[in-house]
């Protein structure tokens, strides 16, 4: 992955297409729309206004959700001390190789008594700091969430994928009852369903992670799971189920109904900035993004088409008498009044992933029409100035819909069901998608699988569905039914 | 300050007096009212939900205002080079002592090559990011924010005030013209007047700051200035116009009109949470907190008071028959069904500074009316249960009013005008307070003034009115009315 800063490119042109390379082509777009790009600072992103303006879509919404179930934000402090992080074995082996330290601080850059940790997440700090706020059942359950970024050191970095921050919420929540922590990781799971499903239009399979992909230090790992165009599943957020582990390590306490001290039943869980990732993997193009409407931070562009300066003073008097419409009815709509010809202008909003065009030139003006294109279809159909907020509220609900329903139907198309670990091999040769198997549940084969199948990983584990057969790996009597992919 | 991670409180009892201690009083307030606590991370503070819910109405206030004068969000790495920061040498010298360094990193805690910087404000790598978007005329000004916290190594710390991370936003401006630089940061130093003022009902002194105060790198300053009740000054806000000075460091230029290369003007601009400090300390009392309507949490409390199930159910019945109009009427209300007692609700209500609580018992019900009492008169009245929703928004409104009004009459009673040292001297070692004076400009004096004075600075400088007479140190012909207090 090239990290070098380079001059801003005319980025109308040149993106690589999508069949020809999906890597630089995914690269090119998330530049060239201006969603992010490198910062300079190795493996660290810097997110562009058209990028963040997606994220902060899914920030308000899903931070109505959790408000709504009585979720509470809080700030936790960024510097987590060694000590702290420590105290979990399975987690600071999980984290430990990615943390980032730091070691002196102020005027002659002294050497701290005790390095700080950047966090990671904050299972950790979060837990030695809740458990004073707790003190008898009546103080739970506490549902603390934070909207921040972390650090990982990772060595590989891919554009809103993976690097060095990110930028997510995670939440920490903390029980008296081992039922109401395992509730609440799937009442999250399923809002974060909503999320993908309702706000970017990406399904998902969703369930439990198999032991090797739990997250470090929990009971399970719920997953929810897209399907990429190029055939790679992306995991798109998970809620963790900790048991007692967590408040085991940092004493956390309750009394309970009947006097006595027991330990809390605790969970976390997040999504990331790699949400935008999502939605340029699930619906882009050859000619670029493809963006969800309830997200969208332009929903709808207007390019006015003049010859002379008779004819933009005619255009832009017709497009002030209905654009303020647009807004009072909240869509987020733009004029593009750039100095460039109007083919420049199209290409530059289809790479950008405009759902919705307006073409409006002076015998638009004249018959009270503009002339409507979609992202999706590309074609044209007119429609009158009158009643246009309303007509165009109605037309991106259903752009919405089409683009779920067509990433349904990509999803259906590469979802398969095999029996063998040799079919699973040949499948993954040349192909991607989600492929079911039954599974005995043996982790050294799921190591083996990996190994054979060239990184095939089991996304979920189907928790819904009764298992049968055999194993695909072993033929024993299988426990599980799975599902397969290679995955970022 | 104490440190020190204590058990959790009683929190409704033993506040001590602002009369008795005001820093105490200060600390007891913030912690028992729940708005946040130190860490048990030296120097770093947690915040709680319900003093993180007011900073989120002030993000949701001022994010709107400066969207709508076209400012984006983005997301700057928080890791800054060392060599990024080392560039502009004022600024250097100004942030340099404060700063913690990330120096290892990974599995082994490898020594990084170069030291990372947790970001104390992000000029210096904003402005190496920027550049590359910058290319001519055409693309200015480019008006970037973002949200997030930020590390200073303090030695002092006060919850709020001073911490070793705070929150915040840094609003960070790039433009074609010195004269749009300087109108943009005049702009948002009208916007933070407007959030200190029409949403924190504190009124402000804002105006520029003398040389000594202003901001390391910046041309100057501007600042809004309240006054707590102890009768120190606050910093709320400030705003820089630094002229060429960090485009010349960071080499940031764009091709002007007449296609030569010149170096952008550039401002940065924030307020933290801090503002919820200045909330406590500009309006609290004996009782604890007084919070503004518009930023309030919670802005309605209703306790039901009742002696049996029969009453209870009674009293339930009563308020679940209106509460729902309240909720729909974009009202925060919340009632109070814990198993205290009403006195002790009450208490515990009026330190976390709820505007209005409503009293509803079994006679209430059958009256068809609540019992209002108001946070500041406190005087009881009672208003039927019909409408109720309306009269409370009016009442908000009316209690935002009086809030800013009793400030406003606070901040008038302690702002004086006086003709010498001798004289401020002499004021300052018994009382608090705004003093203007006459100035003649001599940095020497300033100096002077903050020894003799015990702590005395200017504030600002009142860039409205014309100086006369005689500086109030010197006695040359004055150049500069300024403000002068000890401050935070």
């Amino acid at each position: 992955m090239k990290e070098t800063v380079e001059e801003q490119q005319d980025f109308v042109k040149d993106i690589t297409k999508m069949s020809d390379d999906f890597d630089r082509w995914y690269t090119d777009v998330v530049r060239k729309a201006e969603l992010a790009d490198w910062s300079g600072v190795r493996g660290m992103m810097v997110v562009r206004p058209y990028g963040w303006a997606m994220w902060e879509a899914i920030q308000r919404a899903f931070d109505d959700m959790i408000k709504e179930s009585g979720h509470e934000n809080w700030a936790f402090p960024l510097l987590i001390p060694r000590e702290f992080l420590m105290k979990e074995a399975e987690h600071v082996e999980g984290f430990a190789p990615e943390v980032a330290w730091v070691t002196k601080a102020g005027a002659r850059m002294e050497e701290l008594e005790d390095p700080l940790a950047v966090r990671p997440t904050s299972e950790t700090i979060i837990g030695a700091i809740i458990k004073r706020y707790i003190q008898s059942h009546r103080d739970l359950p506490k549902l603390t969430n934070q909207w921040n970024s972390v650090v990982r050191w990772e060595m590989r970095s891919r554009l809103f994928l993976r690097s060095r921050e990110f930028w997510w919420q995670e939440g920490h929540t903390f029980h008296a009852y081992a039922q109401e922590g395992m509730d609440e990781a799937n009442l999250i799971l399923n809002y974060y369903r909503s999320i993908a499903e309702d706000w970017l239009a990406v399904p998902v399979l969703i369930g439990r992670k198999s032991p090797s992909e739990t997250f470090p230090g929990a009971v399970y790992t719920l997953t929810l799971e897209g399907l990429m165009r190029d055939g790679l599943a992306l995991q798109m957020g998970t809620s963790h189920y900790f048991g007692q582990n967590f408040s085991r390590a940092y004493d956390i306490s309750f009394s309970n109904k009947d006097n006595e001290r027991e330990l809390c039943y605790s969970t976390s869980w997040g999504i990331s900035t790699r949400m935008v990732g999502a939605i340029v993997m699930a619906h882009g193009d050859d000619s670029g993004l493809i963006v969800p409407p309830k997200v969208a931070p332009v929903q709808v562009v207007v390019v006015p088409i003049f010859r002379d300066a008779e004819g933009r003073a005619k255009v832009e008097k017709f497009i002030n008498s209905w654009a303020p419409e647009l807004k009072a009815a909240g869509i987020r709509s733009r004029v593009d009044w750039r100095d460039e010809r109007p083919g420049d202008k199209y290409a530059h909003w289809e790479l950008k992933g405009v759902p919705l065009r307006l073409n409006v030139g002076g015998r638009d003006a004249d018959a009270g029409q503009v002339e409507l294109v979609d992202r999706l279809s590309r074609e044209k159909r007119a429609l009158p100035a009158a009643g246009l907020a309303q007509a165009l509220g109605g037309e991106l609900q259903k752009f919405q819909t089409r683009l779920f329903e067509r990433a349904q139907a990509f999803q259906r198309a590469n979802t398969f069901e095999l029996g063998t670990l040799d079919e699973v091999i040949a499948h993954f040769r040349d192909r991607g998608g989600f492929v079911w198997v039954q599974w005995c549940g043996d982790e050294a084969e799921e190591a083996r699988v990996k190994t054979d199948a060239g990184g095939v990983t089991i996304r979920t584990i189907d928790e819904d569905t009764r298992p049968s057969g055999n194993c695909f790996v072993c033929g024993r009597p299988a426990t599980l039914r799975v599902a397969l992919a290679k995955a970022y």
